[in-house]
């Protein structure tokens, strides 16, 4: 995992920081990674600013889950509300789950008309994959060679970024992660839907068939790649014609992050399944797939689903306070000016450092490659390091990602402001400037 | 499933029920079920009662998500101020995510030391299979024949009760319902042991191994099976003996519902693995894995695993209400008690009605058979269900279960007292009264 805390090769931490680090480890599983070669121990947060138990304010540039800003007061009020009045499950009848679904459906084009509530993008992404298997009647899946999709064991399964000991499935094709920076544009779609047709040959040659093919609208595990818009279109016809669905994973993407309501948009393509998640509930767990009847009719009827938490109340509350804010204060706008400054600093700053190889980015959802200016642009991922702790040392969190972990990832709470762009672009080049001195 | 609402053969609704439904069913997905022959729309709740659309009070006699009542204040508050404050996940150190986890597992008898948050039961069943599978290096797995243990792609693998169309997998091995209204009380503990070594020679004939027997400590979906206390213990040493882990199912059973605060624990076993859900939040979604080191070490080091809203700081403030709540309240002591007084009120009914064919339960977790006192005790599914829908209309919400769809399933919040159990029982006479004139 990119810019993991390492304790065997940590810096001493704090009395306090390292107290609290012993305890967790003493009741935690396993699993447990913390971020940054010093991880950061957050008392509260507002807005943009996370508050570190040091005393000291970080500037979020990393966090899509609090997609309205941190502790935002029309979710603390919407979820206040509904807490104290009723939580239940959609076994009864409510309003608030069918008032918010007639909204969220209505973000998108048709025939994407029904929407299916869980808690995570996880088990959205688990549930699309049990209805576009069962619906098909075919079990082979398509993802990239670095794909994130989640972490239940379907969704790990495709989700080979997760390193080699988690086992990918024998029903699923990996084709290349896409690599804009180094395919020349106008070669970038031939080469995906060459990819995915071999994998689709693949898969009937395995006796799997097609159930779907599931891509990330931004490519987010795989280094962020976006252009040239409309790259993802003859995919869509490739599984269709294969008999199988496509699944667009908007859990990253999703919300206007892009610019755009939805990442797919921007290729102009209309998926039959949309897996939605982290930033729905601005931190409240909700997740949800969105579709056509005819992708979902026949598992809905034949084998239902049922998720006790999905759609609740307190839950769908806080998802509609995110709409209402979103909507309010034209943050899917916001998102792409600001976005568009920020990506004109980075094309700045890659004119003052060679060692930025390539930035790209789509609204907030921004990346920069580094690494050298050779035939094959070697990634750097010990810079990449060096430059995300710095940059947390200077009170800017932002992470590395990418097949490499070379790619610095931004991708900041949306009311992000050209003043916090500047001041991350600031503090970037002053990292940059100290950490690539040859 | 049992207790579904059927447009087909439905009563003809209210209006304003009837429009809230068909605007429902334009946008959410063909995989919702609503319960009872005529829905309950719901407006509020409170402790134990739901206040319908209708204005009319429904006593909530089969919700064990609202553990300590519906809309407590005490979850409200801690949601409240800490959703106002700080929401984030588990790469940042977090103080409330640790002080409850250190709270949880001093609930648990050594060696069960170490806790991992996902949203939900099926989220935390999926994360123990993917635990279990890694760790061992087998895939097989063991559960009863009417076994519910959740909706993900795995966890639906080893949910035989939700029919049919749902596949089992070919790693999974079923074993017999126990029911212990058919069997002899001093043969349950042989029989299920008998099943499940011939499920362990099953699987390792077909190389599979065994990863794990996962059984729900109650039995929910196989009718609720709780006597002769003690009878899981064999199963224990036999799958320990076959390589595999023993993972109990506290998702409905656990945080006291039985009188004691796990499952489990009237069987006087330690397991290798317990998954919470439900009641752990009170609706706010929320779930974990409490497991021993040796079973969680390898695939928590070598394979890892990550939630973005597991023990989110929101999500652990309500969790941290309950228990607040559990405890000062006494609820585990009270559960024993009302559910005892409840037992014996049902005991008398099935003096009376000879349609009642067996009674049993735990705690406030408690079950009646409806059919004939002929051999083999015929069940009576029809019955069951006219029984649980005059009840919704008498204004008490149960519902039925079992492997024949025939038991009364009754499962109040905690905080359920004599009261509630006596107004229960009365209308459960009154309704067995008027369902029974032969």
């Amino acid at each position: 995992m990119a810019n993991a805390y390492d304790p065997a090769t940590g810096a001493g931490l704090d009395p306090a920081t390292q107290r609290l680090l012993d305890r967790r480890d003493r009741v935690l599983g396993p699993s447990y990674r913390l971020f940054y070669r010093e991880p950061v121990a957050v008392q509260s947060a507002e807005g943009l600013w996370l508050r570190g138990m040091d005393g000291r304010a970080y500037l979020d540039a990393y966090n899509n889950v609090p997609a309205i800003g941190h502790s935002h007061p029309a979710v603390t009020a919407a979820v206040g509300a509904q807490i104290a009045t009723l939580n239940t499950h959609t076994r009864y009848l409510t309003d608030p789950v069918v008032d918010y679904a007639e909204r969220i459906v209505a973000k998108f084009p048709a025939p994407l008309e029904r929407v299916t509530f869980a808690c995570t993008g996880s088990e959205a992404v688990d549930l699309a994959i049990r209805t576009a298997q069962y619906g098909t009647g075919n079990r082979g899946l398509i993802v990239t060679e670095h794909a994130y999709h989640g972490t239940t064991h379907a969704a790990a399964q495709v989700s080979p970024s997760l390193g080699p000991n988690n086992p990918v499935g024998d029903h699923v094709a990996l084709i290349p992660s896409i690599d804009t920076a180094r395919a020349p544009a106008h070669e970038v779609a031939t080469r995906l839907l060459d990819s995915v047709s071999a994998a689709i040959a693949d898969l009937n040659e395995r006796g799997h068939g097609v159930a779907a093919v599931i891509l990330d609208s931004v490519f987010s595990s795989d280094g962020v790649q976006v252009e040239p818009a409309g790259f993802l279109a003859p995919v869509v016809q490739a599984v269709h014609d294969a008999g199988g669905l496509y699944i667009a994973d908007e859990v990253q993407p999703g919300f206007g992050r892009t610019g755009e309501w939805w990442g797919f948009q921007r290729h102009g393509i209309v998926p039959d399944l949309v897996v939605l998640g982290k930033p729905m509930g601005n931190g409240v767990p909700i997740s949800a797939v969105v579709g056509t009847v005819a992708a979902q009719e026949r598992f809905g009827s034949e084998v239902r689903y049922f998720n006790t938490f999905g759609g609740n109340p307190v839950s769908i509350a806080a998802a509609t306070a995110v709409l209402d804010v979103i909507e309010q204060d034209g943050l899917v706008e916001h998102a792409a000016r600001v976005g568009g400054e920020l990506l004109s600093g980075l094309q700045s700053l890659m004119g003052d450092y060679e060692r930025i190889t390539d930035v790209r980015g789509a609204g907030l959802f921004l990346a920069a490659d580094l690494g050298s200016r050779d035939a094959g642009l070697s990634p750097d991922p010990e810079l990449a390091a060096r430059v995300v702790n710095a940059l947390r040392d200077e009170g800017v969190l932002i992470s590395a990602s990418g097949p490499a972990a070379a790619t610095l990832k931004i991708r900041p709470p949306l009311p992000f402001t050209s003043n916090h762009a500047d001041l991350l672009l600031e503090k970037l080049e002053l990292v940059l400037r100290r950490e690539t001195r040859a």
